[in-house]
């Protein structure tokens, strides 16, 4: 059973087990740091298909199928399908998932779908609710820069707090018992707004969200930095990461020792120039949590790593009518399994 | 704690407790049957906001404000707010929901969120992980058109089997205990597609996924359609409606004396001809359960109602590519409490 820790925290005393993962990616994250961390890597941008978004619900379906067989679990004996992406209406999730008939909660939280995913996934297995979940996201650059940017024939200037959009996709399944990194304790954030308007700079907008989440989970807890050995941002990127190590300071809060952020960890800053302030997209903590990360904690080189999926809940409309943006946090623990 | 039973069905032995509920709508929606039974009716389109997507919000943050005061809640007593909508980004609820500070899961269900946020909730409040949920929706007759069909001054002819989609919002406050209508089950959908292409014709396309999870769901509690005083789905029309009648009899179920259809009861087909085939929109079945429904309920009027809340998981994208659509449908079985 999940058990309320403070206000915002469970904690999961059967700590749920990811038996299976996969992290996919495409051909700009190969040039990226991380390349031989992903479980497969798509040369072809189009994934064989005919358009950008039934691309990325191929890459979708591909790290869902990996992580299932990774598990060696068939998708009949999944209860329940937790997913969701940055597309409109998620059309990366139901088109990616719509073969696999498994009862499907679709999810929005922008950037922090795999955290929220994760963490609804973990909260039906502990609660008995469901024997077996599934957690999975995706983005495609190309299909997100046509719907939220200019057209790609464009060749827009970036602007120096951008960030580009991860090709990638990460899966997880969720089982009670078994081999593989736990998930013992999770947060679901608040929405916080402190005004942003720049759709270009959304390392910005989401770190308050990041510090927000952060700061509840470790009062919760009653525990500090020094008590995990990495607490994960999803995608602040250069710019958000330094404002939350900011942020979390002014509350006598020191994170530097420890963080990293998955948007800052898929790209080279120097040779890759062009991905400016890091990586975004649901697929890069998706990508990022799904294969590397999670392969570290399993090889027990990490250990004790919150993670926490950062989201910034705007779309083109609201930006266009001169709102700011709302964003979102939420976190999962990760901890070594048997 | 939720019980499997069957395949796919949850049943909860403790049965949460809709303590507050609040079914909001607009003046088209006043001229229609239920008009005496919505909690609140806003005259003006706009709701005193600047666009149809910022009015969208305010009516979801009306929904919500109602039931959170009808359960005599503040929303620093919720644990999870659960909410979707149909606007790109569900920008509804993510604007609607931010001034709460509730910890938001953000929800993409289409038109069958408000059953997919109430399943949650119990879920949540079943299982120990919440206290206190929420469940809310919206949708917005302006703000749809422009995002899915045509600039309204176009004024473009609707098709036979056309809806129109509800200006409205349901909010629903979900405890352990109290009193109010209970839950007493649930069933989360799988996607079904059975290759319908006409993105006018919602009904055809989400009448298999509705008929799918009815059966499902008959079939895990072994029961039959006189066991329900009401099977009511949340917007499948005039078309979809016959269509799911005839689907199910042709698997040997008979709902035609106990199914109605949220679409079907909230416009006036002959005195509102444009309506066409019936309301739709998430804020469609939010507002006819979370007002009329529930208050049939509580009055001892309706007994044992299994609402089947219906949605197409089709984008614009999607469908200018030639896709078909993917429907799902989610259910709860709703019951007079103490």
């Amino acid at each position: 059973m999940p058990i309320r820790t403070g206000r915002y925290t469970l904690q999961f005393p059967n700590a749920p087990v990811i038996t299976g993962s996969a992290g996919v990616a495409g051909k700009k994250e190969e040039e990226g740091p991380l390349a031989s961390e992903f479980d497969y890597i798509f040369e072809d941008i189009l994934m064989g298909e005919k358009s950008w978004e039934k691309a990325e619900s191929a890459i979708q379906r591909e790290a869902v199928i990996r992580a299932l067989d990774k598990a060696g679990r068939a998708p009949s004996e999944i209860d329940f399908a937790m997913a969701g992406d940055l597309l409109n209406q998620c059309i990366g999730s139901s088109y990616g998932l719509r073969e696999f008939n498994i009862p499907f909660v679709g999810l929005y939280g922008a950037c922090s779908t795999m955290a929220l995913a994760m963490a609804l996934s973990a909260i039906m297995v502990e609660s008995g609710t469901a024997g077996k979940a599934l957690a999975a996201t995706s983005s495609h650059f190309c299909s997100a820069e046509r719907q939220y940017r200019f057209p790609l024939e464009y060749a827009g200037q970036r602007t120096p707090t951008s960030q580009w959009t991860v090709t990638g996709a990460g899966a997880a399944v969720i089982e009670p018992t078994g081999q593989g990194v736990q998930i013992s304790a999770a947060i679901l954030g608040r929405i916080v707004d402190l005004g942003i308007k720049d759709a270009n700079n959304m390392g910005a907008a989401m770190a308050p969200a990041a510090a927000s989440t952060i700061k509840d989970f470790l009062e919760d807890t009653n525990t500090n930095p020094n008590d995990y050995q990495m607490i994960l941002t999803g995608d602040l990127g250069i710019v958000g990461s330094s404002l939350l190590i900011e942020l979390l300071q002014r509350d006598g809060i020191d994170i530097l020792g420890c963080h990293s952020d998955c948007g800052c960890m898929i790209f080279h800053p120097e040779s890759q120039p062009d991905t400016v302030a890091g990586g975004s997209g649901c697929g890069c903590s998706g990508s990022v949590v799904c294969s590397h990360i999670l392969k570290r904690i399993q090889n027990k080189e990490l250990n004790n790593v919150l993670f926490v999926g950062t989201g910034a809940l705007l779309s083109t409309t609201a930006v266009q009518q001169g709102e700011t943006i709302p964003c979102i946090a939420h976190g999962v623990l990760l901890r070594q399994g048997n």
